[in-house]
């Protein structure tokens, strides 16, 4: 059975190397304490999370009748998670927390999913929820929910969903009543479905943030406000009438509770308005574009981590006298594995990078917007890919519950799904990143690509061509689709949307190989590296990159033929 | 939550319009006798088998100190299938079955796993088993063994994997040694493993067909020999020293215990020479293609049945006022769906009808060979993916258990690994079926597309030209690969298979919609339909063809790129 690895040259090799955050000043960690706190962290995730991933399929949470109830195995190990300061990580000086570039930071939520992503998303959507009070709270909210949260007391959550309301949001029917003479806080009236780590008690209170309409409020999304509501009263007197009363039974995550929630079944429940009034749908995005980030980043880390364990595995497995990794067809498959884990492990450092550069210029923000619906998209599918490639690599044994190898695949399957379906991910990045912002940003990015192309020296013809050949169907197909909503004929842009995301991740990913190959192939050349061990991983690197740019690269093409090829409106065909 | 479906138009119209499995006259079956059967047959299925679908799932098997036990609410509908005569269908006469068309048999053997894909495994294996004792088997074994598994009371399975034998089945273990004064019985002893409905309370007796080697046997799969192990004796005085030691927690088919076998742990255990000495392999090869066949089939059967399961819903699921169906990204993802599942059923029927051609002219049972790794390998991997849409059709629902779609998706995974991977596959269709025959088969089958493609009439201009350029790409691909293989690089041969695979599959069911919709099409323009509800069905297939044409085909291309980028031997990469 294979253990637990995290590429620890590689995550350097991208923190370093590509994104050189210890020549980010503010935070003035140079190359060495980022190496050894991320060491220990990942020593800790190895330790105590990890050793939880498969009993936490097998076991799950239950529902009681006075809550949902996690394994006593789950609760030392948060216990610690928080004590050991890493909850703090990332987060500012004045909240208690330790600032770090935010690719380091991402670098341990990626650790969290890859060792148990049920259980990742309890200080996950915790410290989202955390980010909206501290950016759009008032003195009251900061002073009374912060500190608890930080200390590993109180937990938080997103409710958005509701039995009609999945995708439109903007069609929910939870009320707010504004409670006189208590300013700030309504009366709350609602049930919320689908809700991720909905109700535990690996923390004394939980904190959801929940959508609501207030009286007389505009229809749709923005007559939407947001509310905090506790679980518990803040004055300790009980239950503030929230009730857990389902849980989903679910293919995955089954460590967190997809809770059904009942708000004010006895108008009992009380929140406290968070941010102004019908403001409600722009601070839950705070929320929400963390949230989607984070889904890519469960592909990845999934991807990842799939990866390293099939490794371990073809290389043991013995089949027709040699180890299996000998045989051609598997070295392939691993060899792809691996180029799309890096790949969109790349893609997702080099995003929560930017949000340290748009402190810097405010251009950074327009590419974190573009690349949020990428990483949402792409980074779930591709990572559920690689986790089916893992059961595959592992025959039989892959079908089985204990290796932990299935559980990739059913772990991984519902990021494509939350927070928002990568089908709306797709309209997203094209109706509002692309077409709204007239291909502004994409156009920086195209230009981007085609200066790392212009880099590429002798020996690169091959990937040069290629590259050169996926560039044009990308300008054709987004050609295309900028003309029939020019004409108006929105319903072929919407029918495009999907397959011009996934074009548009395949390039963008190799363009981040490519950064990386062309790092690792002047150091090659200039000998820059200490041993074989790591002239060995820089060469991986560039075979990284010939693999991706070789393998993958060609169905840009076939993404614009499909965009192309379509010429009727599909509503109009019979089903 | 959505019902069980058959879409009995698509259906009728692979067997008539296509196939016209009504004039094979050895059967004597004319239209509304084979409708009727299959009504009826689907009846069945709806009523008894189906209802049993997730409960399967929930409940599973369980291992007792007498061995494996089924749930009892599967015993009723299995007694049932037998006594209503379903499993002698498509049997023949002389042993009491009811021969019919193979298509025909085909379809009910697809509904058997669309309905409980965990369930179908029990009749499944059973027939294919009984199909080697009744070719192979001497006087004794055809006297012995029929009639009580005709009649329901004993069942079979195959057991040719071990610890150290997977795919590489000629490295096996198990002996069996010639037990003096007993003609025929040889003393079998080894450890089975992942044996499929390797034992159960559903029948009385187990027949097991065990490959083992005999004294002195050749190495590899030359020195195996095929035996058939019952696990109770047959003169009724107990267990034959067959024991099963344990069973897999798996991701899915819980209903079928993947079974750990023992065989003769106490030197007890006997077995009886199925054919003759050394021939195992070649034997078991007449169930191995067989359940090869069925792997595809499975694919195709739970990409049909989530397919009308997800369609019921985006006609019911209402987002932003309208039912989901009639946004463009969910249309265009349900006709892709359509167009995939529909075209798997018409290839894997249009297979099985070749096995009623080849007693006529031996030149299809070279169509049978070659199409056996396609139908395995991309019906269940594309049956895997139209799973996986289903799901996300189906939003937050599609991944909780008890709408049964989440299920489609772990029960279709593994027919991509048992019965021979398919990368093993992949080698067999490339090294086996083209190269070794000199592409003959390949050449038949590609100038049947040429054909079909030239009765193309106007109107299809597009659809065409896509064919000519992926027919192009397709020539230029395997032109590529016969020349390594010409100069000795095995490496790049295989390490291309897989990938030559999925081209000819894409290929491959475009050309069976082609033929659909070329039927389709005439019959619309002579207007020999009855009524609207046929002639929309007859466009649905026109409209099945154009996109899987305009949206599946153009990766045929990619496919070609990715094989003739890969100039270098893989294995010499660092991994």
């Amino acid at each position: 059975m294979a253990n637990y690895k995290c590429d620890h040259q590689d995550v350097f090799f991208n923190l370093f190397d590509v994104l050189k955050i210890d020549q980010i000043e503010k935070y003035g960690l140079d190359k060495p304490s980022i190496k050894e706190i991320l060491s220990e962290y990942d020593k800790f995730i190895e330790n105590e999370i990890y050793p939880t991933r498969v009993k936490s399929d097998v076991e799950g949470v239950k529902l009681t009748e006075t809550g949902v109830k996690v394994p006593e195995f789950l609760h030392a190990p948060t216990k610690m998670f928080y004590e050991m300061g890493w909850f703090a990580l990332g987060l500012p000086e004045d909240i208690g927390g330790t600032p770090v570039p935010e690719a380091m930071a991402a670098v341990c939520r990626s650790l969290n999913m890859a060792a148990n992503t049920g259980w990742s998303a309890y200080p996950g959507l915790t410290k989202s929820a955390m980010n909206v009070m501290r950016l759009r709270g008032d003195d009251f909210v900061k002073s009374t929910f912060i500190q608890p949260i930080m200390e590993g007391r109180w937990g938080g959550t997103m409710c958005l969903t509701e039995a009609g309301a999945g995708s439109d949001v903007g069609n929910l029917k939870t009320t707010a009543k504004p409670i006189e003479a208590k300013e700030g806080w309504y009366q709350i009236k609602g049930t919320k479905i689908f809700i991720t780590s909905g109700d535990s008690d690996l923390y004394e209170n939980n904190i959801h943030l929940v959508l609501a309409r207030t009286p007389n409020a505009p229809e749709g999304t923005k007559g939407i406000s947001l509310f905090l509501v506790p679980r518990e009263k803040l004055d300790g007197s009980g239950n503030n009438d929230v009730i857990c009363s389902g849980i989903e039974h679910k293919m995955c995550l089954h460590i967190s509770a997809t809770a059904v929630l009942n708000f004010g079944e006895n108008d009992k429940c009380e929140g406290y308005l968070l941010g102004k009034e019908f403001d409600g749908m722009k601070n839950m995005f705070i929320m929400m574009n963390e949230a989607r980030l984070d889904c890519g980043m469960q592909g990845e880390a999934q991807a990842n981590l799939a990866y390293e364990m099939s490794k371990q595995y073809v290389n043991e497995r013995v089949q027709f006298g040699t180890e299996i990794i000998n045989h051609p067809d598997v070295k392939k498959m691993m060899l792809k594995m691996r180029a799309v884990s890096r790949g969109l492990r790349s893609l997702m450092l080099y995003t929560a990078d930017l949000f340290d550069k748009a402190h810097e210029d405010k251009k950074w923000q327009s590419y974190i917007e573009l690349l949020t619906p990428i990483c949402k998209s792409y980074g779930s599918e591709q990572g559920f890919n690689i986790a089916v490639d893992a059961v595959q690599a592992h025959g039989g044994y892959g079908y089985c519950h204990e290796y932990g190898i299935e559980q990739f695949v059913r772990d991984t399957k519902i990021a494509t799904i939350y927070e928002g379906t990568n089908g709306i991910q797709a309209i997203d990045f094209v109706m509002r990143k692309i077409l709204k912002d007239e291909g502004k940003t994409l156009g920086h990015v195209v230009n981007d690509i085609k200066n790392a192309v212009a880099k590429l020296p002798q020996g690169y013809e091959a990937e040069k061509l290629i590259f050169e050949n996926s560039l044009s169907a990308a300008q054709e197909a987004i050609g295309h689709i900028s003309k029939c909503a020019a004409s108006k004929q929105m319903n072929l842009v919407l029918q495009s949307c999907k397959d011009f995301l996934d074009l548009s991740g395949h390039l963008i990913v190799a363009w981040r190989l490519m950064e990386s190959a062309l790092i690792s192939d002047t150091r090659l050349k200039k000998s820059e590296f200490e041993g074989d061990q790591e002239k060995h991983f820089l060469e991986t690197k560039i075979v990284d990159f010939k693999i991706y740019t070789s393998q993958y690269l060609p169905i840009v093409s076939a993404y614009k033929d499909s965009i192309t090829n379509a010429k009727e409106d599909m509503t109009t065909f019979n089903l």
